[in-house]
Parts: C-alpha cells; structure tokens; sequence
C-alpha cells in the first residue's frame, strides 16, 4: 500500500469504528442480587475499606486490589506534539493516543485508556510557559488516583522534561513519557543487536545524535549509561557543545562531544560508526554517509519520512539501516517496549521506571532475535513474547 | 441476603474481580497492515483531519465520528458525598464510579469510564472554597475533549450546583449531576405512577420534601416544573422559609411553601399527600405519617437505611412506599434513568439535558408500568426496554 492509499483506508476505517477502544463490564451483571453486590448497597463497603479524604499511599496500595488502578494506565497527551504533525490539539491527539491504548491491550493484555488535554482554558490564554507546564502537572495529579501508571505522550520539548521529572517527584505511580523512554530502549535494543552484526564493541561506538528533542534526548541519556562514551548531539543550530545555554541542552552538551566536535553533520558524521535520526526528513544524503566509519549502522527514525531511505542510506555503505516504518526491514517502533513496560510496571507495582529497568529492557528485547543480521536487529512487533520478556526487566 | 453478607459478599468480589471494568480493543489486531491502519503511519491521516491547537467546535464534531468521543461518557467524582459516607476521598469514590460505568455498559451499552478527582494538591492546601470548585471546573474542562458526555457524581451540596453550572456555561457537551437530575427523573416518573394508584391529581399534590441537598433541590425544581405548585421544602433546622440566607436555600424557599408554613416536619406533613424523604434515616414514624392526608405516598431514599421504614410508613397510612433499596418493592433508584440519559443524549449529540427532556424522560419510564400499583410504580432495573424509553425523551 502507498502512504496516500494508508491514510485514506485509515480514515475510512477509523469512521467504521467510531472510537478504537470499547469499555466493558468485567462481570455481566445479570440480576438484582448481582446489581446489589456491584453497585449500592453491596459497594458501600468497599468504598468504606477505601475511604479516606486525602490519597493516602494506604489506601493507594488497597484501590490496586479492589478497583481498576492495579491495571488501567493513563495515555495521556497535550496534542502539542503529534506524531511529525506539530501542535495540533487535543482532538489530533486522540485517534493516537486511542492507537496506543489498543496495542497496550493487544501486545500486553493491559488496559490503558486516552486523556487528551485542552489547554486553552480562559484562565490560561495569558498564562507563562510555566503556568501551562503546571496547569498539565496539576490536571494530571488530579485524576491519577483511578491510574497505575502513566504513559505521557506526543507532548513538545522541553515542555515534556519538566512536566515528566514534576509527576515523577509527585506521584507514586510509574510515570513514562514514551517518546523519550520507550524510543529509548527500543533504540539500544537495536543498537546492542546491530553492532554484534558489524562485529564492534557496542560501547566503543561512535555515536552521532541528529536532533535534541524528547527521544534524542533521551536516548542520549540512555546510550551513556548503558556503557557507550562516545556520543556527538546535534540539534538544527549544529553540534551541542558548551556554549549552549538552554537548560536542557546544556545538560546534554556536559555530557556528550567528548572529542569536542565543531560544526554540523557532515563534521559529526566523519568517521562515527552511527547515525541516530530522531529529527525529520531530508537530513542525509549517501556521500554523508560515506563519511562515516566502515560498518556504519543507520537509524533514521522519523516517521513516516525517514532522515535518509534506507537505500541511499546503504548505498553510502551502511550496513545495518533501521527506521519506524512498517515497510522496511528492522522496525524500530516503540510498541516493542511500552506495552511490556508498563505490564512490568503494574505486576510488580514499581514506583518508577528507572534507567537501570530500561537497559535491561533493552537487553531482553534484543535477547529474542536468536541470530541478528542486517535485516532483523528488533524482532517484530506480532513476535510471541515481546511484551513479556520486556516486562521481566521491569522490578 | 442481610446489609453485612452483602457487604462481606461485596468486598470478596471486588477483589477477586479487580476493577469492574475493562478496555477492550474495537478492532483485533493482527497484522502488520491493521497496524499500520490505526496506529503510525495511516493514523496521521486522522489525527490530520482533526487537527486545530483550539478545540473548535468544529473539529469537535468531527472528533465524535472518528474517536472514542462519540461513545464515550466520563463519570466524574471528588468523592466529597459518597452514597452516605461523606467525604471519603477519590479511593473511596472510585468503586461506586466503577460501578456506575458497568451499568452504563449493562443497562444502555454506553461506553464509560471513571475519572475521581484529588483535591488535596499542596496549592489547594491553603485554597478558598472558590478555588477548589474552580480547579474542579478547570480539571473536568481540561479532560472534556475526549468525552461526548460528562456524569458528574458524589459531589457535596452546595458545591455540586456551582460546578456543574460552570461547567455547562463552558463545555459544548451534555454535563449532568446524577444525584441532582437523575434522581429527580425517577422521583418524578414514581410521583407519576403513585398519583395514578391512589387517584390523586399529580399536580395537586402536596408534597414535603425532606433534605435541601442535591437530590432534594433538583427534585423540586423538577416537580415544580411538572406543574406541582404545593411543595415544602426542609433541612436539618425545619421549613425553608425567606428567611434563609446559604444562595440554593434562597432560591428554594423563593420558589417553595406558597402557604408560608412554619416549623418541621410535623407541621410540614399535616394535610401533606407526599413525603419525598431524601435527608437520612430515623427521619419520621408512623405517628408522623399519619398526620398526612388519607392515601398518602411515601417515597424514602436514603440508602442503605430509608428515611422511614416501608412498614412502618404503611403502619402510619402510607398507600404506596417508595425506597432506594432493591429488596423492597418500588426500587427509586437511578439506575433507570441515566443510562438512558446519556445514551439519548450521545444519539442526538444534544449539547444540555434540559427540564423539559428530563420530565418527558419520566414520563417515558412511568409510562413503561402498565398497570400501576401500590407494589409498583416504577419498573424495574432490568425489564426490557427501560434506557431506551428513557434515551427517547433526549433530543
């Protein structure tokens, strides 16, 4: 099928079924004797073994026995960053956040249900940066207590740091913006099968970075502590190096260059064994890529345009070359991590999601393809067992 | 079964059920195709399509055909007046919302799904009334988008009547308090029937309502509305009178007691043909019930232990009982009105259930009893057909 075909089947598709996830009683309920035990009077007095006026970390560990929050996950998303489509609102942000919520239940058998923020609110339409940063924090606060974690979503950087590290402080569930945490272990789960391919020591690759968003960020993040030293970030203004003064890209430039590039792509790419796209279209052309190390390792994420195809990519002499697309060998999507991630995250009732949990994510999902070669370094998404052996790394 | 067993029996399921309610997938997915269909790349087409950083009304509308919108009510709660048990916090609510979703799903086969709302953030510790109703009001707008309706829930009087006003002066969706309007519809439907079984002029009736809370205001601003001009109208200190100061009180007395009655419920019911009892238990005796004029009608909601005793008001003349409960005839319960509210109000996209739907609603259920008796007013909770009567009066 062509892009064009995709989306006009998609949107014919999405108006057939009207909404992508259904709710359902978990109990048929049949007769005034069950309505009695499910709803008043019989529920009194579960709600009397929960009652408490303030959310109490007692009471948060009961409601996991006895209501939904020990299995129902919150998607939630701001629309301010959808797909490669920008700030398209709530309303954009929906059939997504729906998408997500129906491969949590297929690939996990977890219950996940989409919260899509409107936040043009009167009291917000003069409001900071930061007012709107905390409007999303406290809304999100507000109606945690029927959640067991929560997957943010499609929210813009930098915005999505703050309002991550904020919940995280504040919540006593797992909260995982997925764009920067489930990119990122998917990413070095390739990563770890690619560099087996072209035979080098994954923590002795060079790494180039193209794009300094939520998932380059954090796969950065990711990368370096999984053992790999060597990494060179770029963002549209060049190299990050130590002159940069926005917050969080002063903390990635402290961190990464360790052989102080200068300039931009073409200066990065000189002898690096990968590029990592996570930016847009049109970043790379082959001769780009013949300025990398032999054996160079291509990852061009950007969907559904790639940074570079995956054949101009090869034909400057990659040898391993994944992206997000479904039509192209090596899908690196990261509905491989987050429905076993938070299927993890509900079995062992694990407060956060730390970095230690995501490598070993990575390393349990890179474990299930038995032979690595340069077309299959991720298995596939319908593979048996993704989203369980993702889960056991996360306790 | 006794309220204990049914407590008991209660808590055992919940745990062994774990939440009442499930997501479900509206589609399996089973390909590689189908995903690529509704989820990245085709699902860009629809997010496309419904694209505006506002949410426009437009675009809302639009949202209704291709998202989860058009099925789904939210029902919202902050847990301050659950059932009787006070202010027992979003825990403590979260099971009766639950419940109230399953039945949703049971009675009308409306999607819904729970939303309980933590008040207790650290900027609403030192927070003014005002404040807390309108982070309310801002939190329940902020999620909206997804939602084709909103069922507010347990929230205290007076609170509730600000909250849901502000929030039907904001959202372009049907907002209704349930303990208000849903109980005022059944009240209503049961008067109806009631009137009918001891020959009386429904709009000649004298009525003594018992409570000036949600249900109480709501109820006889609906029975006003009905055409029934005699109501009084107490709380805890006796008679609503002008001279009352608290807004909603005001506002009842304005419209109540047109024979300017003085004291409590005794000399409220002297000549009385109706006692609504929605206050608590230990309200009135036989002796009480028996200064109201011959063939009286008792309806007494308090739930789980009525206002009055069924035989006991029947001891006092009472012709035909009413109760919340399930094992005494005449259930009052408004579970036969709001699935069929919202799934009326999904079906004709009406942007407010307003008083004119809401009495035709209860016509529509009374009309369902063919022959009505002193043993049955309104139908029960499980006979064919009650939520699409009901759906039938909105539009």
């Amino acid at each position: 099928m062509k892009k064009n075909d995709i989306g006009a089947d998609a949107i014919i598709l999405h108006k057939k079924l009207g909404g992508k996830i259904r709710i359902e009683s978990a109990m048929k309920v049949m007769s005034r004797a069950e309505l009695s035990l499910i709803y008043t009077p019989g529920v009194a007095a579960v709600s009397s073994l929960l009652a408490h006026p303030s959310t109490s970390s007692g009471q948060a560990k009961l409601a996991r026995d006895y209501t939904i929050k020990g299995k129902m996950i919150a998607v939630v998303s701001d629309g301010s960053a959808v797909l490669g489509l920008g700030n398209i609102g709530p309303y954009g942000a929906l059939p997504v956040m729906e998408g997500k919520c129906a491969l949590f239940k297929t690939f996990a058998g977890v219950d996940a249900f989409p919260i899509v923020l409107d936040t043009t609110s009167p009291r917000l339409r003069s409001a900071s940066t930061q007012e709107r940063m905390d409007f999303i924090v406290e809304t999100i606060c507000a109606i945690a207590p029927a959640f067991g974690g929560i997957n943010l979503e499609d929210i813009a950087a930098p915005h999505c740091f703050y309002i991550e590290e904020e919940l995280k402080r504040r919540l006593d569930i797992p909260v995982m913006h997925d764009d920067q945490h489930g990119t990122a272990v998917v990413i070095l789960a390739a990563l770890i099968n690619a560099a087996r391919v072209v035979k080098k020591d994954i923590k002795k690759l060079r790494v180039v970075v193209s794009g300094a968003g939520a998932a380059g960020s954090a796969s950065t993040s990711l990368l370096l502590k999984a053992g790999i030293k060597d990494i060179v970030v770029l963002d549209r203004k060049g190299v990050l190096d130590r002159s940069r003064t926005e917050p969080h890209k002063k903390a990635l430039a402290a961190k990464t260059n360790p052989r102080r590039v200068h300039g931009g792509l073409r200066e990065a790419l000189a002898g690096a064994d990968v590029l990592l796209g996570v930016s847009g279209p049109g970043l790379a052309t082959a001769a780009d890529i013949a300025l990398m190390a032999p054996r160079s390792i291509v990852f061009a994420m950007a969907n559904p345009t790639p940074e570079i195809m995956p054949q101009e990519a090869k034909r400057g002499g990659a040898v391993v070359v994944g992206t997000g697309r479904s039509d192209y060998p090596n899908q690196i999507n990261n509905s491989l991590a987050f429905p076993g991630i938070f299927r993890g995250a509900l079995e062992t009732q694990v407060r956060q999601i730390t970095d230690a949990m995501k490598i070993q994510a990575a390393k349990n999902l890179a474990a299930l393809v038995k032979r690595p070669n340069a077309e299959r370094v991720v298995p596939g998404p319908f593979d048996p067992g993704v989203s369980a052996a993702v889960a056991k790394a996360i306790q």
